[in-house]
């Protein structure tokens, strides 16, 4: 304890330790705050619509008989836990941080929590998802994660909703949710060749992540069917350092530099971009025109002001909720909805 | 569904909706592997130690049979659910989102899962805890959250750990992990006065959130300590724009700009940084010297460079998770543990 926080919890030595856990039932609740047993517990579902003062009254009675619902007790008779297992790998991009929160966001509205699971390696899935299983989750989200139709093949079985957010398998009882990659690397395509660019590269993921992958083929396809074929290739793993270095790399191994460049997300764009102008010094665009992906805070900093693909997360988030909470009875096909990305024009390109 | 995508799930059309869920026991896994019911259960531990061919031969036979052991249902006799709720407000802030990753990576070593509650507003912080409590969770984790100490003295009587993060409380049964932020403000002020400036400001988030408060008042106090006392503060919502807005303010409200700002975090700082060279034309650290704070990726980014500091956060997650995993038996004082911050110096100061 430093001496500076010398004013933090000296006055309270002599309280007695916390009390032993004793649970009251609802029944206790309804008494005291002289309600029905059924509004006791719609006070404690978020999702139910009651008057302020009743829900007052209920949470004041329960906070002085520290009585909570048993939401692990209740499951076992209503087999719902109300608990969404969430699987990702790569938070610490901000377009995920953000995915985790606003899926969280929307599902609390329903009274229904997020039970975060990190994967730390791709070959850890399948352990991980036999974690999940343990919980008796009612659903589980895969986002950012690199995954195979064998891994969740296995899972199948156990009947529980498996909905995939920005990824996709060819089984038609796992629901995808994705914005439409390929349409967007189309559009890329179509934006720079309408501006007058001729030599393009794209730095991606690897073609694991199924993003990168489709961003690729979607703008190599495009700028073929309009003659372009010479299109110069180049993988990061999606950070900031990557995508310097693969420019670097692209830079020295070519005898000419591409005049535009489709990165796969934003991150890789402002690596791509430092090496650009710090260790080249072209300019952008006059020299090389770049476009991003995910339109995350960083692409609206001023010595960024990244051209880039904003995805409509909120409807994206909404349909997977929709899926998990009410999951087609039976398999259905297509198993993939799409949502078309926006493309956001600033001074990169 | 875009013609694109057409090669996605279309060739199963035929196969039948997901089986009904049927349980297996742990006894019928024992028997098909051929190993003893407590090995069955320790294959499933990720913290158990056994021959990584043994938990093969136990799996295969699981996943066969299409079992796994339920810690729901097992939680209602050992009173112990393995979920650890996690409560947290600023998870776009990549520092936090580090955060998270690396609770859940350190837990998930002690079979334990997050339960992850993301609270929108101070205000539904009390709410949200009877929510938490519900999940029968073993530990509660609350970080980057403005917190009062009466909402947490609600829930001391239920018996449930909770350990802040970066945050603490005047009560002794909660303990929390921070990194010593007053001490990081006296050593920004020692750094930058050493470097020989005499005119400073200050731009925190607001004075509710401890660890600005923190780091304010040890800047302050340090250089008063100093004979400088005509320092200049400014508020932001710990975002770039609200930065850059901040800096702003600070130059049109004073006649002369100071000559070092110490930023409460990174993202701040980069707003403040891009204000002062895009906005006024100022040098960096020529005019104006820089320090932030987190050492987040950002400020390793060639336009940034930001002075700053690094907490230890693995030491400070592994602390933090000790004392939800093994809570002291009775209050302990001091109720605060403090971790060293490292100063980086980069080109911004």
């Amino acid at each position: 304890m430093n001496s500076n926080y010398s004013q933090i919890s000296t006055a309270f030595q002599n309280i007695s330790g916390p009390s032993k856990k004793t649970r009251n039932t609802s029944a206790d609740v309804a008494q005291l705050a002289g309600v029905s047993l059924a509004t006791v517990s719609r006070a404690f579902d978020p999702a139910s619509k009651m008057r302020p003062q009743t829900r007052e009254k209920v949470l004041n009675a329960a906070k002085q008989l520290k009585y909570t619902p048993d939401a692990i007790a209740k499951s076992l008779t209503s087999h719902s836990t109300n608990i969404i297992a969430i699987i990702m790998q790569d938070v610490i991009n901000p377009f995920y941080s953000k995915i985790l929160k606003d899926f969280s966001l929307h599902l609390q509205k329903y009274g229904k929590q997020l039970l975060y699971f990190y994967l730390d390696s791709p070959e850890n899935l399948h352990n991980l998802i036999y974690q999940v299983l343990q919980y008796r989750v009612e659903g589980i989200i895969i986002s950012s994660v690199t995954l195979t139709e064998r891994v969740i093949e296995d899972f199948i079985d156990y009947g529980v909703p498996v909905v995939l957010f920005n990824r996709y398998v060819n089984i038609p009882q796992v629901q995808a949710v994705c914005c439409d990659n390929i349409q967007a690397g189309r559009e890329c395509a179509d934006y720079l060749f309408s501006k007058g660019y001729r030599t393009f590269a794209f730095i991606g993921g690897s073609d694991e992540a199924l993003t990168s992958f489709d961003r690729k083929n979607g703008f190599l396809s495009r700028l073929m069917e309009r003659g372009i074929h010479n299109i110069v290739i180049a993988d990061s793993d999606f950070t900031y350092d990557s995508g310097y270095h693969a420019f670097e790399q692209l830079f020295q191994n070519n005898s000419a530099y591409p005049q535009a460049v489709f990165c796969a997300s934003d991150i890789i764009c402002a690596g791509v971009m430092d090496c650009i102008r710090f260790k080249y010094k072209l300019r952008i665009p006059e020299d090389i025109a770049l476009v991003g992906f995910d339109d995350i805070q960083l692409a609206t900093y001023i010595p960024y002001q990244i051209t880039t693909f904003e995805q409509p997360t909120n409807l994206m988030i909404q349909k997977a909720c929709d899926l998990i909470l009410n999951p087609p009875p039976v398999p259905q096909i297509p198993n993939l909805t799409l949502f078309p990305c926006k493309l956001k024009i600033r001074t990169s390109s």
